[in-house]
C-alpha cells in the first residue's frame, strides 16, 4: 500500500529507519530518541498536492511528483546527539548533523532512574527523615527539566527534583496535595545530587542551607486533595441523569487511512512525538485553505521569584512532547456519540516502534443553531442546526492535562480549542491559619498553588486558494467629525494595511484590530476584495517575565500575539528546535532578526499603526511577506492565578481561536445545511 | 395559588390590572402599552427571600414579609403617555406619573398603518413608478424608529420607511435582497409623508431631491438572496446524518412554576416585554450568588455617515422589546433533547392578555469534559463529563435574530452567550461590477451591507453570599528586576484595588485585568481572601461614534466595558427608561454624574490605574460602591463589518461572557460529578 506523504511513519517504517541508521553508523551505542516522518519539502509537496487534486484525490502510485519518503532520526551515537535524514525509498542516510550543545527531549526512562538515585542518596534520606513524615506515607519525587536561571552551566543536563508525599498506599493517591519543603538539583547523566534546597514556607523566607527541616505537621493530614473515586471521601452527586447521543445512520464522516472527509471538508491527520496531532492539506469544497495546522509550542513559566522556583518553566511540546504525553482515549469517557480513534506510533530508545492507541478521536457534536430567520410578517421561521466535527487529543504533562481540539463547522469556520485541566503544580507553604502568599493561592492546608502563565502558539500555515498569501490588518476607526463627510459624528470606516515584512503584532480590541489572511491575486466576485480567512484571536496577556529574563529569551513567541513569517521548511518551532535547557536567541524573533528587518521587536502600538508604511524593500527581500508563502503564528493562553476552585482537579479553563472565511465564498456556505425539523431531530417535550 | 413575587403577571392579573386602571381614570381613551409586573422593591424582596430561604424554599402564604403584588402600566390616556403603579392586593392605583415628552416603545399595529399610509401616498407611488420595477414584484416598506440626527424636532414621533422589493409572490421571499434607493420620513401620528429621500448609490453621492430615480436594473434579478427552502434554488446537502439526544431517565432538572432546580442550582425565570428572559435569586448549593441577571439593553448603531443613514440606530430592547420580539420556539428545531418550554404573557393595546407560547426553552447539553486527570505513574485516568443547563430565548428584530442563552455549569460557573444571526440590514448600491463602499460590504448585486456595531449590556445584580458586595479589580504585573526580590527577572504579582466609587472601566488583556465581585465581610477559609465571583468579559470594541454624536449620547453604557453602580430600584436600563427618539443624558453615566462623583467619564487607563486611590468619601456618599448593594454592567458586542459569508442569512456570530467562582467555594464544586464511563455514556465505536 502506498502511504500518503503526510502519513506518519508506520511501525515497519520506524523499524526500517532504525535498521538503516544502524547500518550507517559504526557504533552500537545508539540511543534512539526520535524516529519520525521527515515531512517532504513544501515545494515538492505543493507539486504533489496539485497533481493529486487534479486527479480528484486519487492516490496514484505513479504520481510523478511523489516526494521521497524520509525519516527524521534523532539519536545519541556514542553519547553525541545527532540528527539524520533517512531516505526510506533508497534505504540510505542522506544527511546528518551533530547537534553540538543540544539536548534531546525528556527521556522518561532516565527520569525514573534520576528519581531513584535522588531518593537513594543518604543526604536526601537524612533530609526526609528530618520531616518526620506520617507512618505508611510514601515520598514521591517529581523530576522536572531545569529552566535556566543563570546559576549553573547549561551544557550539562540537570534535573530539578520536587518532593511530594502520598498518604495512602494506593498509588493513585494525589501526592500533589502534600508538597514537601525540599528540592534537589541532580546531574542527570551522572545522577549525582548537586545541591539540596529547602523550599521557603513564607514569602520572605530564603533557603537556610543546613538548618534541619521542620517536621511535617500531622494536623495537616486531610483527604480533601483526593480526586480518585477510590479515595475521595466526599459524596458523589446522583442527580445527573444519563445523556446519550444516538446516530441511527452512523456518523457523517468517512475516513480513509489518515484522510477525513466530512461536510465538504477534507484534511489529513498527522501525529508526531512533539506536536501530537497535526492537520494537513485542509480544504473546503475542494478549495485549499490551510497547508498545515498544529500547536507548535507551549510554555508554562511560573511567576514565583524565590529560588529555586525560577527554574520552573515547562516547554510541554519541546521538552515533553505532546505526542509522547498523549492519552489513550477511552470510548464513552473522553467523548460521546460515534467515535473513530486514530493510533499513533513512536519509538523506543532501541529504535523499536511503540503503539500509542487512541491518541486522537474523531466525532460529531451538535452545536445549537447555525442560522435562523423568522419573517416577522408571516411568522415563518427557518432554522438550521450546527453540526461540528471534533478532532481531539488530550495530553498529560505530569500534573496538568490539556485537551486540544479542532472543531470544523458547516459554515467553513474552524475553531481550535484548548481546555486546561488536571492538577495544579503545588509548592509548600506554612499551614498556619490565614497564611497567604503574593505568589499564589493557598488551596489547601500547607498547599500553595503558585501563579503562572500558559502560553500556546498555534502555527497556521495558510494556503488560501494557493500558497501566495498576505496578512492584512484591518482596524475600525471613527471618521473625524466633518460638516461634509461626517456631519452627525457617527461615521466610521476601516483602515487596512498589508504587512510587508516579517514581524510580531499585538491585539487591540479597542480598534477591533482584525487579522486577515488573504490571497491578493484572487478577488471575490461579489465583494470585489481579495479572498481571505480571518483569525479570531483569543485575548490574553503576553509573557510577564522581563525581556532580559531567561523565560522571555527562551520563549520568543510569547511576547506578541500574532506573528507573520516567511515559510521555511525548518521553521516549525517558535521557541527553537531544541528547548531543553535552551538559553534563548533561537526562536521566531531571532529568525526575523536574522533576515534583517530589524523589526522583530517593534510593537505595533495603535498610534504608530497607521503611520507611514515601511519603505518598500528590494525584490527578493527574505523578510518580505506580501504575496509570499507565509506562516501565521498565534500566541494565546492565560495568566493563571489559581482559584481554590481549581483544586484538587481543575475544571476546564477553555481558550479558543477561530479561523473564519471573509469574502472567501460568495455567500454563507452553510445555507444548504438541512432545515431543522422535529421529524429529523426527535426531541422530547417535557410537560409542564 | 400564591404567586411568587418574582413571577410574571398571570393573564388574570393582566386583566385585573387593566380593569383597575379603567376604574381609576375617567377617560375611555386608553391605549395600554405595557402591563407587566412591577417587581417589588429590593429591600422588601431581601426580607422575603431571607425568610423563604430560612423556610427551605417553601412558599408560605403567611410569610409575613410577602411584598405587595403590583403591576406597572404604561398607557396613553387621552394621548398622554403615563405610568401607573397598581397594587393588585388592594386593587388600587397607588402612584401615577405623566411621562412628559416621552414615547412608548414601538407599536406594531401603528407601524403597519404607517407602512400602508406611506405606500398610499401619491408622491411615494410616483417615486416607485420611476423605478420601473419588474412585473409581479411587490414593494415592501420596512418602518424603523427614527434615530435622532438633529434634523427634526424630537417631540413628535417620526418613522423612517425603508423600501425593499419581493420578486416572488411568496410572502417569505427575502425582500432584503432588493433594497430600493428610496426612503421616506413619516410623521407617525398623523401618518403624513414629511420628506422623500433618494438613497445614495455610491459613497460620494448625495440626495438629489427632485431628480427622477434611476430605473431598476432587471439584470440584477437573482435568487441568491432566498433562504426559505421553498424558494432557494441552491441544492441542499444530504450528507448530514441524523443526530439524536436520548435521555432514558428524562432530564436532570425539575421545574416548579417558574423555579428551576438543577445540579445544585436554583433560580427563578422571569419574562417581560422589554428584557425578555430574566433570572432571579440565583443560588448554588443554597448559597446566594445573584439577585437578578438580565440583558438590560442593546444598541445597534450603523456607521454610514451619509444622510439618512445616521438615523439607523436600533435599541432592540428599549424600542422593540426583547420580550415582544421573542420567538415561539419549536420542539426539535431550536434545541435538541428533552425540552421544557415557558410561555410569556404580554398585553394588547386594549389591556387584554396575549399569550406568547414557548418564549424560553430549558434543556441540557453535553459540553465535553469538565475535568480529567491521568496519574502518569499508574496510567489511571479519571474523567468526568460536563453537563450544562441551557435557558434560551430567541428574538427577531426585523431582519436580525439574536439567540440569548444562559449556560449553567456543574462547576458553579455561569455563561451568558449571544448568537447573532438572521439577515443583514441592507442598503442599495450601484450594481456596476467591482463597486465597493467604504461604509460596508457588497454582498450581492446592488446590495450593500453597511458596517455597524452590536452593543449589548448584561446587567449583573450580584448577591455574593449577601447583598453587600464590592468590585475588586486585579491586574498581573511584572515585579521590577531586583537583586534581592526578583533576581531572575521572571517574578510577577497581582495588584488589586477595590473600586470605591461608581465608575466605568475598560478591559485590558495586556495586564490580565480581572473583575471580581467580592463579599469583603466573608473570607474563604482556605485561601484567606474574600469570597467572590469573577466576570470573564468578552473583548470587543466600545462604541465608535464620536462622544458628541447622538448615537454616543443616547447609549451611555456603550463607552465602557464594565460599570459599577449603587443599586437603585429604578435603574434597570443603562440607556435610560425610554429610548424612543431619546436624545441622551439619561443613562448610566448620567446617573453616576448625578450622584456627584464626577468620575463617570474617567477612563481607567493602565497608567493611572495604579495611581493614588480616590480620597475617601464621606459616609453616606451616594456614589460609594464598597461594601454596598451594587450592580455590575458589562457592555460587549461586535463591530460587524459584514462578510459576504453573512449573506443571505448570517451564520451565528457567538459572543460569551462568564461568571466564575473565585475563592468562593473550598474546592472545585464539580469534584462530585459522576465519573464518565462507557456503561453510563453508551458511545459507539466506529471501526477503522
Amino acid at each position: 500500500m502506498t502511504r500518503h506523504p503526510f502519513d506518519p511513519l508506520t511501525p515497519e517504517e520506524i523499524k526500517l529507519s532504525a535498521h538503516i541508521l544502524r547500518q550507517h553508523v559504526s557504533s552500537s551505542d545508539i540511543v534512539f530518541r526520535v524516529v519520525t516522518l521527515w515531512e517532504p519539502p513544501k515545494a515538492e509537496m505543493i507539486a504533489f498536492l496539485d497533481r493529486e487534486n487534479a486527479l480528484r484525490g486519487a492516490l496514484h502510485k505513479d504520481n510523478p511528483s511523489h516526494p521521497s519518503r524520509c525519516a527524521r532520526i534523532q539519536a545519541y551515537i556514542n553519547k553525541k546527539f545527532c540528527e539524520f535524514k533517512v531516505n526510506l525509498d533508497i534505504c540510505n542516510v542522506i544527511s546528518e548533523e551533530i547537534l553540538h550543545g543540544r539536548q534531546s527531549h525528556i527521556d522518561s526512562d532516565l527520569m525514573r532512574k534520576v528519581e531513584l538515585a535522588c531518593l537513594a542518596d543518604p543526604r536526601v534520606q537524612d533530609k526526609i527523615s528530618q520531616l518526620k513524615l506520617p507512618q505508611n506515607s510514601t515520598v514521591v519525587v517529581e523530576p522536572w527539566t531545569y529552566g535556566p536561571d543563570g546559576m549553573n552551566d547549561m551544557s550539562k543536563l540537570l534535573t530539578m527534583c520536587w518532593f511530594y508525599m502520598r498518604i495512602s498506599s494506593d498509588p493513585d493517591a494525589n501526592y500533589y496535595a502534600y508538597p514537601l519543603p525540599l528540592s534537589v538539583e541532580m546531574a542527570t547523566e551522572t545522577m549525582d545530587v548537586m545541591r539540596i534546597i529547602h523550599l521557603p514556607l513564607s514569602d520572605d523566607e530564603h533557603d537556610e542551607g543546613d538548618k534541619p527541616l521542620q517536621p511535617f505537621d500531622q494536623q495537616n493530614l486531610h483527604a480533601s486533595g483526593e480526586y480518585h473515586p477510590n479515595l475521595s471521601t466526599a459524596g458523589r452527586r446522583t442527580t445527573t441523569k444519563p445523556y446519550h447521543v444516538n446516530q441511527p445512520q452512523g456518523p457523517s464522516f468517512t475516513i480513509d487511512g489518515q484522510k477525513v472527509s466530512w461536510e465538504k471538508w477534507t484534511f489529513r491527520v498527522g501525529f508526531n512525538y512533539r506536536e501530537g496531532m497535526t492537520l494537513h492539506d485542509i480544504r473546503y469544497d475542494d478549495r485549499s485553505l490551510f497547508y498545515r495546522l498544529s500547536l507548535s509550542e507551549m510554555f508554562v513559566p511560573y511567576g514565583d521569584p524565590r529560588m529555586p522556583y525560577p527554574r520552573k518553566a515547562a516547554f510541554d511540546l519541546g521538552n515533553d512532547g505532546a505526542g509522547i504525553c498523549a492519552n489513550n482515549l477511552k470510548l464513552g469517557c473522553d467523548c460521546l456519540g460515534h467515535i473513530r480513534y486514530f493510533d499513533g506510533y513512536l519509538n523506543t530508545n532501541s529504535g523499536l516502534p511503540i503503539k500509542l492507541p487512541n491518541v486522537i478521536c474523531c466525532h460529531e457534536i451538535d452545536d445549537g443553531i447555525i442560522w435562523k430567520h423568522t419573517n416577522f410578517r408571516t411568522g415563518n421561521a427557518v432554522v438550521t442546526r450546527s453540526r461540528q466535527l471534533v478532532l481531539q487529543t488530550i495530553i498529560t504533562a505530569s500534573n496538568y492535562e490539556y485537551i486540544f481540539a479542532f472543531y470544523f463547522g458547516q459554515d467553513a469556520s474552524l475553531t481550535y480549542e484548548v481546555r486546561a485541566t488536571g492538577i495544579l503544580s503545588t509548592a509548600p507553604i506554612s499551614s498556619a491559619p490565614t497564611t497567604t502568599s503574593r505568589y499564589g493561592t493557598v488551596v489547601g492546608p500547607g498547599i500553595l498553588a503558585p501563579n503562572h502563565q500558559h502560553l500556546f502558539c498555534l502555527r497556521i500555515d495558510p494556503a488560501i486558494d494557493g500558497h501566495r498569501n498576505s496578512l492584512l490588518v484591518e482596524e475600525s476607526h471613527p471618521l473625524p467629525v466633518d460638516a461634509e463627510a461626517n456631519p452627525f459624528g457617527m461615521g466610521y470606516t476601516t483602515q487596512s494595511r498589508i504587512i510587508t515584512n516579517e514581524t510580531g503584532l499585538d491585539l487591540d480590541h479597542n480598534t477591533n484590530r482584525t487579522f486577515k489572511i488573504v490571497n491578493e491575486s484572487i478577488t471575490n466576485r461579489i465583494a470585489s476584495t481579495p479572498v481571505g480567512y480571518k483569525l479570531v484571536p483569543f485575548y490574553s496577556q503576553p509573557i510577564l517575565a522581563h525581556p532580559s529574563s531567561f523565560h522571555a529569551r527562551r520563549s520568543e513567541f510569547a511576547k506578541h500575539a500574532v506573528w507573520v513569517t516567511r515559510y521555511h521548511d525548518d521553521e516549525m518551532f517558535p521557541a527553537g528546535r531544541f528547548t531543553m535547557q535552551s538559553i534563548g536567541g533561537e526562536g521566531i524573533a531571532s529568525w526575523i532578526e536574522g533576515r534583517g528587518t530589524g523589526q522583530s521587536d517593534t510593537r505595533a502600538e495603535s498610534d504608530e499603526f497607521n503611520g507611514p508604511e515601511n519603505a518598500e524593500r528590494v525584490l527578493g527581500d527574505p523578510s518580505s511577506v506580501q504575496n509570499k508563502d507565509i506562516v501565521i503564528w498565534h500566541t494565546f493562553g492565560s495568566t493563571h492565578n489559581p482559584r481554590v476552585e481549581d483544586w484538587p482537579v481543575m475544571p476546564c479553563e477553555k481558550m479558543s481561536v477561530s479561523l473564519k472565511p471573509v469574502n472567501f465564498f460568495e455567500s454563507n456556505p452553510a445555507m444548504d445545511v438541512p432545515i431543522s425539523t422535529q421529524e429529523r431531530n426527535c426531541s422530547v417535550l417535557v410537560e409542564g
